[in-house]
């Protein structure tokens, strides 16, 4: 059977919103190769604020991230943050997709994620020897682009508008969770 | 219907190791209260390198991990590495037991782990406040020892010389495997 999606569809929100709710491993019976060779860092972004939004709906952190090939800009690997959805309380936008991604040669791969990278993350993406991250949002959260840097790892930022407002919207709506999902429930507790 | 394992049921490795193959949600049906009370730290170690040794028999990394709370000594969450068995590129001894224990308070909690912890699980361990680690191999792995205590995290060494035999002996036969655990596919692609 042909794909839904070929070298000549055009890049738009519905046809990246599929991508991103398609296992990872189903996406080359749906997708060709072509589509994804065409496809810039902004639109793999797109994918990752895609992922925040499924997260934000079904009721968790609002945080997503994509993996692909440096070579082929085939997409590895993408999840998004379930501290809620799986009662998980590191499974973040990059830990997600790092899981989804399972054993790889990560030094010829990029990793897009929709939030600045928290401690664990930065560490797993330095330990994995990952080639490159791109960051986009840095306006509510940062701090370890410079500890990548120094680790080996390029770091670039392509702040996606809608995903800094998503981030936001769901920090004053869950300002618990938000911490939570940072620190730890002890943080919260401490609080009060 | 009767607890299996009471607080009068000697503590012996064919029980701890009973207690290591049971689903952490199970545990309350089959062991008593009681019998946690009495164990000992070195007790809760044995049980982290059982949990080892089932992944050393699955083929994977014999690395095992525990959780118990400091208050009540239940266990909380416990699992081993299953790099192999789960294609999972990080779910390590403690990643493993954290995952199983879910969103929960670490810091009333001790996380038990046979082998000194990785920059991503030492991470995590101060990321989530842990209040203590007990460690129980220094041999064939240490280095972040130093940094979680400056973090504020009680660290104990307590060696396991079984774990550390087993470890030792994995390391001979898959050094491969053993070097794609802590560094990465990449370096062991370097290597040759």
């Amino acid at each position: 059977m042909k794909a839904l999606i070929t070298q000549h569809t055009p890049v738009t929100n519905e046809v990246l919103n599929t991508i991103a709710h398609l296992p990872t491993k189903n996406l080359p019976k749906i997708v060709e190769e072509g589509f994804f060779k065409k496809l810039t860092d902004k639109d793999f972004m797109r994918i990752a604020v895609l992922l925040a939004q499924k997260g934000y709906d079904e009721g968790g952190c609002p945080i997503g991230g994509v993996i692909i090939s440096n070579e082929t800009r085939q997409i590895l690997g993408k999840g998004h943050n379930t501290l809620v959805q799986e009662n998980h309380p590191y499974n973040h936008g990059e830990t997600s997709a790092i899981r989804d991604a399972g054993r790889y040669d990560f030094s010829r791969t990029t990793i897009f994620t929709t939030l600045s990278p928290c401690d664990v993350c930065a560490t797993l993406i330095y330990m994995r020897q990952f080639k490159r991250v791109v960051v986009g949002d840095v306006t509510n959260a940062a701090g370890n682009e410079e500890m990548l840097r120094q680790k080996g790892v390029q770091v670039d930022i392509l702040e996606d508008h809608e995903g800094i407002a998503l981030y936001g919207k769901y920090r004053a709506e869950k300002p618990d969770q938000d911490m939570e999902d940072w620190k730890g429930l002890a943080a919260v507790r401490q609080r009060f």
